[in-house]
Formats: structure tokens, sequence, C-alpha cells
């Protein structure tokens, strides 16, 4: 049985990690931190677990916590995980952060989208992208992972199988993605209110959001095969739409000379074929986010227009769970050996 | 371990009973059965399903059902169940009906207020009314159990303490529904369209809502201790609120002289102190739906207003899961001598 | 031709005072004041103006302004207008006041619900409770108008004629209220988040809520023809719905012994029947916000239960429109002389 | 003064002309014409008219209509008109057809992507498209307009200058379009209703969509200044988003070689400087739908990346407003001669 530990409980992602975890079949015991929130009970902030999880929010004290734990989630803003995290702690318990801070593997990139200094350019290389399906052997081997962001995750796996296979022009991908109102995270900011999100969609971000470079290094690792990060420039445009959860991201790219629809489903099927958590779609059937809410699971489908030669993939995620808390705990159920859908045997109701 | 089925599987009260039994531990299997898509794969009609359950829809044959099933969970419109169950029935399996035609014990109330004749008022007196934490004792020994409406157990769960303790006057009470769409059930309509509802809130059933005998019934059941179920008469006013799921209501009742703020608070706790389903709010918080959405419980907070001495209390429930399907399978644990809450270990996650 | 000027431009109400004096036939100019934005151009702050309305945000200079407009409008926190407004100011400009401070005519009643001293007590002689079809003599004689609360519009006009013509027990009155979430204002508190409002409902303010004063006021003065304001003490339950705007307020009371449904219809009638912007619903058919929407109608309907002798009464207003800035412009054209529809002749949209 | 019909009023652009023509200091009277509703109340089918416009519903006899008004507004689902209108009527009144069926030059591309006849082949060389702003001229001089889709005005409205001044790589365009469930119309429809759409996301008519032959024609002939309808193929995806009204397209495509930001902005000032109904965004801002919402305006905005080269446009319009009836009412404006904005003087509120 684990004993596990959330810095950084309060927060959306931090919050759906605590709840996993408590229900997880495999984890004794389920440390919540909190910065804000420390000394309060745990479901005075979130109603929810009244009756269910009342523990007091811890203090953020890593050393501590990694003492106690085999495992911390960290689910903080950029720029703190870096500055927590150090080789004496990774030796006590594996760290599993939900941030931006391990992601990027250039920690120039990092600086430059983050405007900020790393803290611990040092611990870049043993960090892994959690990116389950992709790397799930470093994964199973590593003690820091860097797991990946929500718009990230559903962007990689709609094309990763494409890049890996050489089907399409990796000149010509442009990702157009949609988002609910949670993935700001939790946070008073007048741009968020119901008031200014309802009845409304806006594009925001535009040709500089953070999601990108990452995107862009995990493309191209598959496009070249591991070889190089930095093969692929494309086209990311996040919009937010007035829901509370879920991503779908819509991408399109021109199918090389001669690639035929058939090419591109053995793609996806080599892929994915054998994969729990990636549901390609019947034929005529698309992805919409209410049918993942709430799961782990990422719903695909694709269309070649032959009008145009492109290829459109639509991709859907809770960006909660697999955007998030779902995977990071599909990451620590792969570290700990554990059947991957440990704690993650989740479906979504509809109406949701 | 259980066979178990669902006939109406596709409407939403049926499609979260597949769910609820398909992830039940004592559950062996289930026969999602339906009318309109018999013959379906389950998961076309309910694409969450997709890679979970996708089994094909079964026809409606609740003879061939009976025999296949050790408990039938009905979820149909009023008329259908009474004119399907017997009591050859009811020897061979155990029947849950989500309907209403097994709820009100005199049939001319029924007749009236349905506006239709009963088509098996015999069974009635084998009926028992399936609010858990009230019955518990008759739906053990039960073959036949009419589960409660929607706002019926939030209304119901809100008062019964206070009647079964003397302490408000019977004649005084009224009750203020908030509901979401989904109550409304599965089916395309008009006033039920996005656009529609959207944006707006209103009253409807203003005085002729049928859920109101059954209250009525059963909080007089409560304040005559069994005796008698015309002892209220009462006010109830439902509203349709732009949200897919839950229930608020708001009740109001004067204090019977004498009575104090302490005496309504052991009468809650009396009742409800060990219930594993109810949650008391501490003092100053209130129900919100979102805290309950997609779990069994049912919060409840009351206040007593000293200016006019006048109780309010305000419950709250996921109307699909404790006002239908949740309560549904607490029945079936409950008949078939199950911990109460096997199945039914979920708790909201924020944002829902 | 009017010269006017809003202070508190920026909020909801503010906004759509800009936006309606804007439009409106008989406003020369429109001066937009704001402490958060002065300086800055108005369609900055609120893009639906963009190429409409691009002035500069004035400074706060109730002093200033006073010279310029002919009328001011506060839309501002309580306890600022009572601490700007004086005689000299009055002499200068008519001064609609949007706020709480000139509302309740009893100071101490104030200083009680608001928690705070209130700045100019004298001047609340002189003050007219600017609820239009009440009290439009006085208004029309005014220099100061404290215009309605939201709540208290939508709940005044619902239950005046009814204690005017002396139909109900006084001591039976319940209003149960849903507001949508722009009558919290414009401001960045978690609680008013889209993914904390969305897809839920909760009563707030229960038994204290501010508008209670105001509504027991008014209700009072109807019921004793003016000679105290002291007559009655009510229960108002104001509840949160995930929607942008609209009150709806469902109102109880208990019918006095031999009052008839004739009875009802004809103090309605007499109140009511020549107003503009109150519509008596046809039988059969109850108020929906959305049908009010963007305007500044009263939408009302009422049924006798006879089952329990009980009247109920639904209304429905736009919070921001006949709740606010509306009945703002509607008090202004009733001061200065103009049919009093000039610049609100506007009408819902569905969808709106 | 004009007299002016709609026939379907009783759809949601509809309801909106008849609100817009009620309202239009030019026009003398509507008729409300509707097959589903003939005899019936308008304001019973459309409470918000209630006390404004309560006209009786006239039946469908375009011959008779033809006689009484001067324009006749058609929003009808597509098929329909093209077997209403004759050249006889066309001499009695003007026609401002809301519909599909004088929108496409080529009857045969027509009936391919509609997958049915059209009834009148010859009156497509007398209908003008209705893009108010790009062909004002011949709209002032024609009997027989076809007012443009929602999802094309918004996406033509994009691009047109761009093409017109040759600026971008005809081949590379892609549009991708979120859109409110109203653009669907008032139809009972299950996958319209609101516990379907809420909470969620989908691309739906992916490739299939039939405003794409639309966009591409009047692409094409601001691409070959006017001498051919063919010469673009674009990628158009559409999503269905959880909210009434509103449009919003992101645009992609590549700048031809040589292109600077300043040709770019050259070609929008030269296309839209004057233009009253579109709003070029400041610098840094982006269109949000609800700043355009209940108004006929055109929000817009672009941006050069120059990482890849590619141009993304922006753009936002209220689909019934300048996606339907709100451009139809400017085109009427535009063929009686008086000033475009006549009744159109309308402005967003926020929140709306």
């Amino acid at each position: 049985m684990i004993k596990a530990g959330v810095i950084g409980s309060t927060g959306y992602a931090g919050s759906e990690l605590v709840k996993l975890l408590h229900l997880h079949p495999h984890v004794a015991s389920v440390t919540a931190s909190s910065k804000s929130y420390a000394g309060q009970n745990y479901a005075d902030v979130y109603p929810n677990f009244l009756g269910e999880f009342e523990n007091t929010c811890a203090d953020v004290d890593i050393e501590h916590l990694a003492d106690e734990c085999d495992v911390l989630f960290l689910s903080l803003p950029h720029g703190l995980a870096s500055s927590m995290v150090t080789s004496s702690i990774l030796e006590r318990c594996v760290i599993i952060d939900l941030g931006a801070d391990f992601r990027l593997k250039d920690a120039d990139v990092y600086q430059k989208w983050y405007n900020t200094t790393h803290h611990s350019p040092a611990l870049l290389e043993k960090s892994v992208y959690g990116l389950s399906e992709v790397n799930r052997q470093q994964i199973a081997e590593s003690r820091l992972i860097a797991n990946p962001g929500c718009y990230t995750t559903c962007s990689i796996l709609s094309l990763y199988p494409l890049l890996k296979a050489g089907l399409i022009d990796k000149d010509s991908i442009i990702i157009d993605a949609k988002s609910g109102v949670s993935g700001a995270g939790r946070k008073a900011q007048l741009s968020l209110m119901f008031a200014e999100v309802n009845e409304s969609v806006k594009a925001y971000g535009v040709t500089t959001h953070r999601h990108t470079p990452e995107i862009e290094q995990e493309l191209s690792l598959a496009f070249s095969h591991g070889v190089s990060e930095n093969e692929i420039t494309l086209s990311f445009t996040p919009h937010l739409i007035p829901m509370s959860r879920g991503i779908l991201t819509t991408s399109y790219a021109s199918l090389l000379q001669g690639v035929k629809e058939e090419d591109v489903k053995k793609a996806y099927t080599d892929s994915y074929g054998e994969e729990k958590f990636i549901r390609l779609k019947p034929e005529g059937s698309f992805p919409e986010t209410r049918f993942v809410k709430g799961s782990n699971y990422f719903d695909l489908s694709y269309i070649v227009d032959k009008r145009v030669n492109r290829l459109i993939v639509i991709g859907a995620i809770d960006n909660i769970m697999k955007g998030a808390a779902g995977q990071a705990v599909q990451n620590m159920n792969i570290v700990f050996g554990l059947p991957e859908e440990s704690g993650l045997e989740l479906l979504s109701s509809i109406p949701m």
C-alpha cells in the first residue's frame, strides 16, 4: 500500500488527486498539503469531501513530506516545483510534478516561454515526460515524472502516431483547441467570473500559449524517432468556452504524397490498439467532451478530407483527469507496478 | 454475485443504473433492455460506455428477464410498470421500480393525480416505499420496491425528522424546489432545448406537480407514526433552472410553540446521525448541489429564523443518484444484504 | 436634452446605464465616471462599446459632476453615496442612487442590517423610494431618488397590490427568490467564478439578506396605507443559480378568510392594469426570466391553491434592468417629465 | 414607411426579424406568417412580445403577402423558398431570403451539397448574395437578396480583404468555427436538448457542412475579382459549444512570400475602414462573442505568427443578428435607401 502526498492540494487538479488517491485501492493514506489552507479541515475547503476525507491540510514542507510519503504529487504554479525538488528528495520519494517545470528538456526554451529562470536545470536530465502511453517504459524507471499539460496531452496524443509513422507534412500542423474554464485553475480573476465567461467564446494566448513548445518538443521527438526535439514548429490556438471541464482539440495537417487512409488507420491502431485509456471512435462518430468527462479516457477520431488532401484529427479529454490528475495517477500506477487502471475505473455519466 | 437487469435502460436514470451496476463489486452481469434501442449496441446510444460496456440492448420482455435476473430495475413512464409486474414476476425476481406506479398507497389518489387507471392495485399492498433511510427494514423484506421520486426524496428527507418528532405546524409547510433539466428525462421536447432553457428560470406544475401527493403521504405517515397517510396538505412548487443535474429544496414551516433550536437539532441527529448518505452540514454552511453531484449523498442544513418563528430547511441531492439510480442501488444492497454503500462509494468532483 | 453622469460606471448596473443613456433619445451627453478606471477609454473596459462610446472615464468628483450634469446616477457599494451627497449637490442636480444608502427610512434599521453608520441621515427625509409604479408622484417631485434593489423590486411588486387591498395574512409571507450571478456585481471573488457557479444552485444570506428590511418597509407602507413601515416581518430567501441575469421570485401567502380569486384579480388589475412595464400573464402562463431579459418589464402570475388556501405569486425581472439601470432611467424619465418608456423600448430576444 | 412581412416568423431568426422590424423607425407594419402557428397570437408563441406585438400569425400565402407587403423576409428550411418565389412575386415585392436556396450561383453545386433538386434555377441570375459590406451596390438594385448564412458571414468577412488583395496562399485556408446552439434552429431534437449540450463541445459536419461551398464561392470571387467562383477549396470545421448565441471563427492561412504585416493591415483598412458594422479590434484585443451579442457588429482581429509565417484571423458575430436577421434588415435598409443602421442601433450588454 502506497503512502501518497499532494502538495498544492486545494487547486482543481490537487483536489481531484486527493479524491482519486483517497478512493484508490492501493493507496493507504493521503496527505493533503496546502500553503493557503494549512491547518484547515480539507472538507471545509471542498465540502464535497464532508464525511469522507476530513483531514487537516498539512503545511507545505517537502522535506518532511518526502520522508512520510512514497510518492509526492506537486500541483503548483510554475517555478515552485523546480525550487523545491532536489536529488535528496528524489532519493526518498517519487515525484510526479503536474506543473511545467520539468517538461521542457531545454532550460533555455523554458526560460524563453515562461520568462523566468529555471531553478534546477540539472534535474531536467532525470525527468521523464509523463505521457503514459508514449513513455511508459521510461516512466516505470523514473523517480521524477513531468506530468504533461492538459492541452498538450490532447494535442500530442492526436498527432503522435502520424508523425512517428511519417504520414503528414510536419510544417502544416495547426491545432485549434477548445477548453472549459477549469483549465485556468481555481483563482479569483475577473475574466474567469461566471458573468464574464457564460454565453461567450474567445481565443486567448494566440501564438504565445506556453503549451506550444511542449507540443512541439514531443512531436519533434516522435517525428525524429527520439533524435531531436526541434524539428517541428506549429500553430496552437486555445479557446475558452463556457463550460467547466473538458478539452477538445481539432488538429489539421496535410498528408504527405501517396499516403492513404489505410496508412492513417494503421498508424493509430499500431500505436493505440492495445491502450486501455485511448479510444478510437467508430467511423462516423466523433468525440464529445461529455463522453470522457470524469474519466481518464482520451477519445479520438480522424477524417481524411480528399477535397483538400488534409487530415483532421479530433481528440477529447477531461482536462483535470487525463489532462492532469488522472494521468498522474496512471503514472503512479506505472511506477509502482500496479495495474494501470487501478483507481481509474471511472466512466462518464450522461448528463454530467 | 447478482444478476441485474434494467428495463428502460436508455433514459438518464436507466443509463446511470447501467453504469452503477456495471461497476458494482457484487453484480455479475447487467442486462440493458430498451424498447426504442433494442438490438443496438449500448455504447452507440451512450458513447461514454465505449470500450466498457458494449452489450446489445435486449428487448423489453419482462417474463424472460425475470427468469434471467435476480433483480430488475424498471425505469419507465408511469403506467407501464403496473401493467408489467405480476405476482408471478415477483416470485422470480426482485423489482425495483423507479417510476410512480407503486409509490402511492391509495390507487384513487394515483388515479386523480396521474389522470389514468392503475393497472394492478392489488400489488400496492406488497410494495414498499423505497426511501432507504426511512423504510430500511421493510425494504429488506420486500420483493417490490417503489423507488421514490427525485423531488420527493429531497423533500421528505428534509422534513421527516421534524414531523416524526412533532416540532412543526403541519399546516404551514411550503416546499420550494429547484431542479436541473435532466429531471424531465431524455426526450426531444421544445421546452427542454438548450436555447430555451439556458439563461432562464421558471416555475412549472404550480400546485399540480405529481410529486406532491407522494410527499404528503410520507410526511403524513411520519407525523402520525404510521397511522394515516392523509394528515398533511402542503405547497410544493418546482422550478426549472439552467443546469443538467441536481435538486435543491428550500422548505419552510412554522415551529410549534415552545420548540427550541436544540429540539430541531436532536430530531435530525436522532434520525440521521448514523446515516452514511445523509450529511448534516456544519453550522454556517449550506448545501450546494455541486457538492453532491455524482454521489448518493443528501446534504442538509436548517436554520431557525427567530424573527418569524419559522424553520428553513435546505436539502440537496443529485436527482439521478440519490433521487433515482443511486437510491435504487442502495435499495438493492439492502434487499441483498450487502453493505449499503457497495458500488456507491462515489464523491463529487469540483468542478463537476 | 439632458446631460447625464454615472458615478460607478464600470460595474454591471453602471455599464447598463451608460448604454441606456447613450442610446436615450432625450439624453445629450453621458459622463462615465469611475474610480478604478479613471483616465481609461470606456471601450477598453467594456469592448462592446467599441466604436460607439469611447469616452475617457472621468474621475469620481461629484462636486464637479454636479455642476456639469442635470442628473447623476450613483452605482456604488453601500456607504459611499451617503458620504458624497449633500444638500448643495441636490440643489445643482438630481441624484438617482442605485445603492442602498437612501432606501431605508429609518437610519437605525440601516445601521443594524448593514452594520455601519449612516453618513447623512438628515437626507433620508428628502429621499423618495424609487419604485416607479408605486411612488410615481413623489418621484416626479424629488431630487433624491433611492432606486430599489433588484430582489426588492421583484418582491414588492409581486405583493404590493395584495397588501394594499388587505387580502393576505401579513404574517404568512414567504419570498423564495432565484437570481443570476450578475446580482453580486462585477468583482473577482472565488464564489463567483464560472467553475464554482456552473451546474449548481445554493441558498445564501438565509434570514440575513439586506434586501429583507427594504421589502418589509415598503410592504408595511402598502398594508398600512402609508402610516407605518414596521407592520410586516417576513421570510426572504435568495438563491444563486447558474445564469448571468434575471430574478424570479416565488411568493407565498395565506389568503384572509373570505377572499376570493376575483378579489385577487381585481387588486392586481387596479394597481397595474394601466402600467406599461408590468405585464399580468395570461392564465396558465407563467413568467420566465428569459422573456424579460434585456427589457424593463416585470412579468407576473398568481395562482390560488385552494387545497391549502394559499396564494402563490411568481414575478420575474431582469435584475440589471427593472432591478437597477432600467428602473433608474424610468425614474429619470418621470423626474424630467418625459414619456416613461423613453429609451426603454426594449424587448427580450429568444434565445437571449 | 415600409410594410414588411416575415414568412417563417416563429423560428429564431424569424422572431428576431419580427422584433427588429416592429421596433424599426421606418417600418409601418409587420405581418408575421407561420405555417405551424397560423391563427395563434404571436405573443403566445413568443411571450417576450406580450403587450408589444400581439398580432395573430398569418397563413403562409406568399401570393397574398406579396400584394400586402413591400418586402418579404423568408426564413425557411432549404427547398421551400425556391418553390415559392416567382418572377411575378418579385415584381410585387422585394424578397430577402434567409435560407440557402438562392445563395449558390451554380444550381449543380447546390444540388450536390444539399442533395436535392433546385426548384427555380432561373432565378439564380436575379439573386444577389446579400453580404452587405461586400455587395452593397448590387443589393441596392436587386429584388431578390440571398441573405448569407451565419458561419459564412463570419468566415467570408474574415478573409475577403486578404484574398481581394492577394496576400494569402489560397490553398492553405482553414476555418475552425465555434457556434452556439441557436444556429441549429428552434426544433425539438435530442442532440439539441439542454442536458445533451451543456458542459460539452463537439465538432460536427466535419468536411461536409453546407456552408462550405458558400464560403468557397464568395472567397473565389474575391480572389478572382469577380471572374470565377471556383478558385478556392478550403477546410471548414464547425463546432457546437454550450451557449445559445454567437459564432467565433478562427481562420488560418499562409502568407504569400514577401507579404508584410502592414499589407495585411492595409487590406483590412481599405475594405472595412469606413464600415459601421465592422470593427477592427485594437491591437492586443481579441473578439469575444459576448461583445457583439444582440448587435449587428462583426468584430475582427488578426495576428501574424512569424514563427510559422501564418496569419490567424479571428472573427465574431451574433449568428442571429449579423448572421441572419440583423444583416437582413441591413439589406432592407440598403434596398429602400435608408440609413444602413436604421433599426440596428443596438449594443451588446455585459453580461448578456
